[in-house]
């Protein structure tokens, strides 16, 4: 049998974003655009399987750490309202993606020169 | 007094290199480093702080997650022979620190972006 193929060392990164303290994750985009899908806090929790309570933390953590807030809560009561993104949300969900995709692109444009790198 | 600017929001990016594991870490990176400028697995280990335990294992960690070992050490005993890298060893650190580069430069290019993003 010919010899199994070394396999590709795969190259990871997270992205996340500072002002007074750590102020967007992957977690808190991926939050941020639940928020945006479907309009409601609870709904964006069950469907990424947070409890309430971790997500409002989020949400509340993410929303005092920029100048102001990303989401906003209609009004009805913590669960009762809807949930939207405010156009800064929006704009910061849009350039952490953006960020994502040149990063992805940094990675796999560097991955020939690891595999050349492993072989020693 | 004219209002305090709002500081920008920083880009933070974490890199690491998966194989059956994690091969490569900041911290395996810069011990790598600490490896060729000392010749010494011991003296490596005192520069960063840590324990000849914890570096130990760190390099038996990382000779195991690539197709062959970063560092050799000389005959000796654990403490008492030099410690160098591999070709492959600086190979990848090499990559690894290239890499590094060119994330930062991204980071950089973005950071206007999401200054702008922040005001809403």
């Amino acid at each position: 049998m010919p010899p199994t193929p070394e396999p590709s060392p795969r190259l990871k990164a997270r992205l996340w974003v500072e002002t007074d303290g750590v102020a967007l994750t992957e977690a808190g985009a991926d939050f941020l655009e639940q928020v945006e899908a479907t309009g409601s806090l609870s709904e964006a929790a069950r469907r990424l399987r947070y409890s309430y309570r971790r997500a409002w933390l989020l949400v509340d953590a993410m929303n005092h750490r920029w100048p102001g807030p990303l989401v906003t809560t209609a009004v009805g009561g913590k669960r009762g309202g809807g949930a939207q993104l405010t156009e800064r949300g929006r704009a910061v969900l849009a350039a952490y993606r953006d960020l994502q995709v040149q990063l992805e692109h940094v990675l796999d444009r560097a991955t020939p020169g690891f595999d050349k790198a492993t072989r020693g």
